[in-house]
C-alpha cells in the first residue's frame, strides 16, 4: 500500500493541543461531578445487540455500528437468509455485538445487572466515547464523547435542582455564558389534555419542539398534517405565544389545568424547583420554555436543555427525569434523572468564543542541547537533575547542528534551552537561554535548583 | 426482554473503585511521560481495514473486530460471494472498518498521514483501549488499555536509554519491583550468522523465546523440527546456557561475532546503552537475555521486556527499536523506538501485591441528612457552603428515616455526617458527627469553614 493512509469519515485524530483542551473540559466537568458526590463508572465499548436494539427507535437501530462475529460468522445464516438479501434480518445472524450509541442505555443495563451491589440512590457519572453511523457534517461526528451524570433510585426534586446547579457551575467554570431552558413532560401532557388531544402527545411535542427553528406558522401546518383539530390548534395558540417571567407563565398555564391532574403536577414540580433555585446563587438564567419537548421518549418529568448565549450551535447539554429506564431490562419502579454534556460541542463553542487561550501547554520547559561526544554524559546529568526538580525537559537525542536544535525548541514552543560545551563543562556550569527574550546567563551546576521557578513560570 | 442483561464475553464494567485505581496508574504513567517531554495524541477507535489488515500476521487478521458497513452492506457482495460462504473474502465486501488492535499501527498511520505537521524527532504517548477477538481467559480481555510511548525520527541510542529510565521510574513510582530484560535483534541476527543458519532467523527466535517456559531440551527439539542442522544446534548451546553479568555475556558473545558485522553492531549498541545506564541511578536490574526475541517482526534493534519481580504474570511492559514502521504506508527511512505498558496486567500485579491500599476514594466527605419540610432550605445552605469550600459533599435527596440515611453514609464510606433539625436551625448551628469515632459536636454555621481541614483529612 503506498497511497496516503486515512481514517474513516466522521472520525478524528487528536493533536496534543486538542487533547489538552479536551482534558481541561473533562477535568472541569469531573471535578464538579465529584464535588456533588457523584462517582464514576465505565462500561465496555461493545454491548450485546439485544441490549441496544429497539432502544433508540427505528432510526437509531439503523445508526448502530454492528460488529461482525468472529470466526465463521455465516454459520447461523441459512442459504435462504443469504439469498433473501434482507440486510436487517441477516445482520441479526452475523452480528451479536454493537458499539455503544449513548451512555444512558448502557447505564440502565449496568444498574439492572449490578443491582445487588449498588447502593441506592445511585449517583454516577460516566465520560466515554459513543459511536453513531450518522451522516457526518460540521459539528457532527461518528465518534464523540458524552459526559453523563445521573441519580437513580430517588424521586426527590432536589435531584433536579442539584443537576441544574451542577450545570450552572460547570459552564461558569468553563467561562461560557448559557441559557438553561426547562419544561416538564407532565405539563406537555397537561396541554394535550387541555386541548383535547391526549392521544396525539408525541405528534404535538415533535411539532412544537421545532418552533424556534421553523416558526409558529410552520408548526401549525405540521399540526394540521398530523391531523389535529382546528379547535385544538386554536386552543394551543396562546400557549405557544406565551411571554413573560417563569412565574407569569406558570400562573397562566395553571389556570388552564383545572381539569388536568398531570398538568397541575407538572406545574407544582416546577414551582418546587424554582423555589430551590430562588435561594441559590446561580449564574445562568433558567427559562421556562413550554415548547421544549426533547426527542427521547423515555423522559417523564422535568426536562432541560442548555444553549450557548454566545455561539449559535444547538443544544450543548440536556437531560431530564425518566421514571422507568430499567424497566426494559426487567427492573421496574426505579426513577432517575440525569443530564448529558456534549463535550465535542462544548469544545467547539469554547474554541469559537476564544476561551482556550490560557491553557497550559504540555511542552517541555527546557531543551538541553546535544553537542555529542563526551559532553553527552554531562548533558544527561543536567536533564536528569531537571526532571528530579519536576521540570518537564528533554535532551535533544542527536548531535545535530545547533541551528536545527534551536529550530526544534522554537517550533515546539519550549521556552528555555540549556547549552553545555567544553567551556561550560570545565567550569561545572551551563548556559541557560530564555528563548523569548533571547537573554542568556552562565549558571553553576550546583545553582540549577534555584532556577526551578524560572522554568516553571 | 426480561432475562438479566449481560455484556459481551471478555469485556468488563468498571466500578468506581476500579476506575480510581486505573486512573492512578494512568496518571502516574502520564506524569512521567510528560516529564520526559512526550506529548499525547489520540486516534479513532475505528480504522479503515486496509490500515489494519496484514500488519499483525495471519493470526492477527483473524482477531480483528470488523464493523459491518452501514445501510445496504450487501450491495458490493455478488450472489457468488454469498454462495461461496468464503468468510474472509465476504468480510472484505461487507466491512470497511475495524477496531484498533494496538496503538503501534495507528501511530504509524498517524505519522504518515500528518507527516507535514509533525516536528521530528516526534515524541508522543498514547493511552487508549484496544480490542482483540482473543479467546478470553484469566488476565486476558477483549477490550484492554495500552499506554504507548515512542520517539520516531531519531537513530540515537539516547532514546533507548531514556525509555529504560522512563520504564524504571514508572514502576518505581507505582511501587512495583521489576526486572528489565534487554536484547538486540542485531545480536540475534549475529547468532544466526555465527551458527550458519541466516535464513532461519524467525524459526530460531520463535523457538528460543520460549526457553523460560518450556526449557532447553524442548527448545532444541523445536529447533530440530524447524530443520536446523545438528551442527547449528550444537553451536547454539553455549549461547543458550550463558550465565554471568551483562558485561561477561557481551564479552563472550563478542568473541563469536568476528565474522558478523551485524552481531558486532548489536553488541556495540548495548555497550553504549549500558554506558549511559552506568552513570544513572536506576532502581531496577537490567538483565541481558540473549534468548529474548519478542514476537513482533517489525523490531530491528534493541528490544526490552519487563517482568514483575513479585507476581508471576508474564510481561507487563515491552518494546524496542523498529527501523521502518511507516514503510508499509509509503513513508520510508524513519526509525523509531517505543515501549508499551500493559495497564490491565499492571493493575492485576498491583492488586495481587497489595499496592492499592493508599489510594484516596472518590466518596463524598460529608453527607448532610435530609429531615424534610422547611429544614431542606437550611440543609441546602449547608451543602452549598461545603461545596464552596471544595469539600465533596451531598444532601440525601429524600427525607428518609435517619437510620436509612446513616446506613447509606456507612456503605459509601462517607466519613462525616451533618444533621440540622429544628433545634440546630433555631440556633443557626448544626451537629457534625464523625462516622468512625462516633464523636459529634454542635457547630455554629459561621464556624463551618474552620472544619475544612477536618473534612478533608
Amino acid at each position: 500500500m503506498s497511497s496516503k493512509p486515512s481514517i474513516p469519515k466522521g472520525t478524528r485524530d487528536f493533536s496534543t493541543e486538542e487533547i489538552q483542551r479536551r482534558e481541561y473540559i473533562f477535568d472541569t466537568i469531573k471535578k464538579i461531578f465529584r464535588l456533588y458526590g457523584y462517582q464514576p463508572i465505565e462500561t465496555p465499548a461493545m454491548e450485546n445487540l439485544d441490549t441496544l436494539l429497539g432502544k433508540y427507535g427505528e432510526e437509531g437501530d439503523k445508526l448502530l455500528f454492528k460488529i461482525l462475529n468472529s470466526g465463521d460468522y455465516l454459520s447461523n445464516a441459512t442459504d435462504a437468509d443469504l439469498e433473501s438479501r434482507d440486510v436487517v434480518k441477516l445482520s441479526s445472524k452475523i452480528c451479536e455485538k454493537g458499539l455503544r450509541y449513548d451512555l444512558t442505555v448502557p447505564f440502565a443495563r449496568f444498574v439492572t445487572q449490578h443491582r445487588n451491589e449498588i447502593i441506592f440512590p445511585f449517583k454516577r457519572y460516566q465520560i466515554q466515547p459513543v459511536w453513531r453511523a450518522d451522516r457526518p457534517q460540521k459539528g457532527r461526528y461518528r465518534e464523540f464523547f458524552q459526559c453523563d451524570v445521573d441519580v437513580i433510585g430517588s424521586d426527590s426534586l432536589l435531584n433536579e435542582y442539584e443537576l441544574l446547579k451542577i450545570t450552572d457551575e460547570i459552564f461558569f467554570n468553563l467561562g461560557l455564558s448559557i441559557i438553561i431552558k426547562i419544561n416538564n413532560r407532565k405539563i406537555l401532557a397537561g396541554i394535550t389534555e387541555y386541548i383535547g388531544e391526549n392521544s396525539k402527545i408525541t405528534d404535538i411535542t415533535v411539532a412544537i419542539d421545532k418552533i424556534e427553528k421553523i416558526g409558529i406558522a410552520a408548526v401549525n401546518n405540521e399540526l394540521r398534517e398530523r391531523e389535529l383539530s382546528e379547535v385544538a390548534i386554536e386552543k394551543l395558540q396562546p400557549i405557544l405565544l406565551l411571554k413573560g417571567s417563569n412565574e407569569e407563565k406558570l400562573s397562566f398555564i395553571e389556570t388552564l389545568f383545572a381539569q388536568s391532574e398531570i398538568g397541575m403536577k407538572g406545574v407544582e414540580e416546577l414551582k418546587t424547583i424554582f423555589g430551590y433555585v430562588a435561594t441559590a446563587e446561580m449564574k445562568a438564567a433558567i427559562e421556562l420554555d413550554l415548547t421544549l419537548a426533547r426527542g427521547l421518549n423515555y423522559y417523564t418529568g422535568v426536562i432541560i436543555e442548555v444553549k450557548s448565549a454566545d455561539v449559535e450551535i444547538g443544544s450543548i447539554c440536556g437531560g431530564g427525569r425518566y421514571d422507568n429506564l430499567t424497566g426494559v431490562f426487567g427492573m421496574g419502579g426505579v426513577s432517575g434523572v440525569g443530564v448529558s454534556f456534549g463535550a465535542d460541542r462544548i469544545y467547539d463553542v469554547m474554541k469559537q468564543a476564544g476561551k482556550f487561550s490560557d491553557i497550559e501547554t504540555a511542552s517541555s520547559q527546557v531543551l538541553v542541547v546535544n553537542f555529542g561526544g563526551q559532553s553527552i554524559q554531562y548533558a544527561l546529568k543536567i536533564v536528569e537533575s531537571l526532571r528530579k526538580l519536576s521540570i518537564k525537559s528533554e535532551l535533544y537525542p542527536d548531535a545535530a547542528k545547533l541551528k536545527k536544535q534551536l529550530a526544534y525548541a522554537d517550533s515546539k514552543k519550549i521556552p528555555h534551552i540549556i547549552m553545555a560545551g567544553d567551556d561550560e563543562i570545565s567550569k561545572n556550569a551551563m548556559t541557560i537561554k530564555n528563548m523569548t527574550s533571547g537573554e542568556q546567563e552562565v549558571v553553576l551546576f550546583e545553582n540549577l535548583p534555584s532556577y526551578s521557578d524560572t522554568f516553571n513560570r
